[in-house]
């Protein structure tokens, strides 16, 4: 029914007869069970709201689809992690995983199982599987040199989840990048949060609220940081004449000119091309071998969100 | 092995002991063989970057989840329509399409193949399957009676697509409450364009380099109002004090107050409750029966980009 090579045209011929006989329709999961594959990946995310993520999504979808993969996307994980039988029962030929917490016991779980997989965006403390994501310190470190070469010196931030490398990794490469200038974020003006708009906003909100706010708020991602434009906006606070704010990751919208956010560049496309080529070679040649871990580098874009430190006190008029 | 009632305790020992013997992991595709059911519903949706589809999907997610069923998301129609094959092969209990075209042939052949589906946001022309989705045309008729009550007569649309029952209904629905106002959108102010904030910049961009704008724009969703706003911002135009800007759909972004757009808001916790339990019914009772479709009505949210016309002409200061 396939047509594969080696099935002789009288074989073949009474196979397909019978077929039309029996009213037969292939059935994937029959296939599946015979062939042992599907062409079918899984990409999983937990964030589905967060607009980083159906960009990803897109992008591997366009490079799955290039290799003639259909892209099947497994997002039921209500709470907590998402079980490995779903993954691991056949149904799919790889699985990327694109919100992996720092100590995830899944790519483990994986491996064990013999799933070809592969990290996307996110990585693990103790590398156990190839993947792909961005110099997440480097890119703070960049953010560093802008706020240090514009003359800021009372720095907030609004790190992402500490149980995240790209929340952990960021908050760390900031620090040594200010360190390098001579600077540091002080203690009260230093907040954790969730990679979302209204836990950004919350955060910004509390900032800005202080005796002393800082001049240049520098925030784990995008998403984060359009929080904070909602809360300067709240406040009344311009931006950048009295307030800088630094993205990460450069979502679609922080291009948009209603928006204008200043923020480090992630090479999405280059990341989803690299997470699949290294997928396919974990389906091509099973799950041992070299570990393969790429970081791509960002890149600074300067757009409307940034500037030099305000003079004196927020609340009188220019 | 499922430990289903009417196995003696005797011969449960026996697989067990087998199973343990042979290290037997349970297969899904195994068990859908036999059972002929998966736990999982497929969404279909080909626009996962419109903020809009991720909201509904994290919605249906969590609506299935509650009835234990799992989502998968296919999203890997790159051109042209989804293979009624991905979706038929008993890989899925049921099925939502969620970006459905009004001409589209998927929910009949879908009916045809006996797989339960259910259309949620978007209808075709000629009612195929149960479906859910809003009351397009009496929520534009709000919009045109908002802007009428505001003073406003020289209204510019830009819609959705027209292959779209969204896009169709909601002009139309525009046209006939404007008309009870006498008022019409003049030809040259109509524009008609993709569900997007570039398409929605590049259209809203054209409209006010007209030599007389329109004081208002009615835009087909809120996506193409946010690339609405972004031209404004473009332009200098102010909004609202120059430029009334209303959407349609009420995604999160919109009630940012970095945004504040006036929109009308679709209840999508409600759409996708009903879809699921359509959908439900359609897996217990099979595709045959009364077709039910039900409509939402949309309810308007006044924020901040809507305000009465501008006196005067554009390019003259205040």
């Amino acid at each position: 029914m396939r047509n594969l090579p080696g099935t002789s045209p009288a074989t073949r011929g009474r196979v397909v007869r019978a077929a039309l006989e029996l009213a037969y329709v292939p059935s994937d999961r029959g296939r599946a069970l015979s062939t042992r594959t599907t062409r079918r990946v899984a990409v999983v995310s937990e964030e589905l709201t967060n607009p980083y993520y159906p960009e990803l999504i897109e992008l591997l979808r366009r490079e799955l689809g290039a290799h003639d993969y259909g892209l099947v996307l497994v997002a039921d994980a209500q709470s907590g992690e998402i079980r490995p039988d779903v993954l691991a029962d056949g149904s799919y030929d790889g699985v990327v995983l694109t919100t992996t917490r720092r100590r995830s016991a899944l790519p483990r779980d994986l491996t064990e199982r013999g799933v070809p997989h592969v990290l996307a965006n996110r990585f693990l403390d103790h590398p156990e599987s190839p993947g792909c994501g961005m110099d997440n310190e480097a890119g703070s470190q960049a953010v560093a040199d802008l706020l240090a070469g514009l003359g800021h010196s009372r720095i907030g931030a609004v790190h992402g989840p500490v149980d995240t490398s790209t929340g952990r990794e960021r908050a760390l490469g900031l620090q040594v990048g200010m360190l390098r200038h001579g600077l540091h974020v002080r203690r009260e003006l230093n907040r954790r949060t969730a990679f979302s708009h209204d836990a950004g906003r919350a955060a910004a909100a509390e900032l800005l609220s202080l005796p002393e706010p800082p001049t240049a708020l520098v925030c784990g991602n995008d998403v984060i940081a359009l929080g904070a434009l909602s809360a300067a906006r709240e406040a009344g606070v311009r931006v950048p004449e009295d307030l800088t704010v630094i993205g990460f990751d450069d979502i679609p919208m922080a291009g948009w000119p209603l928006v204008a956010l200043t923020t480090m560049r992630c090479d999405l496309a280059a990341m989803a091309r690299i997470a699949v080529e290294l997928l396919l070679d974990g389906i091509a040649c099973g799950t041992e071998g070299e570990l393969k871990v790429h970081r791509l580098v960002p890149t600074l874009v300067k757009r409307g969100t940034h500037g030099p430190p305000r003079r004196g006190p927020l609340a009188s008029p220019p």
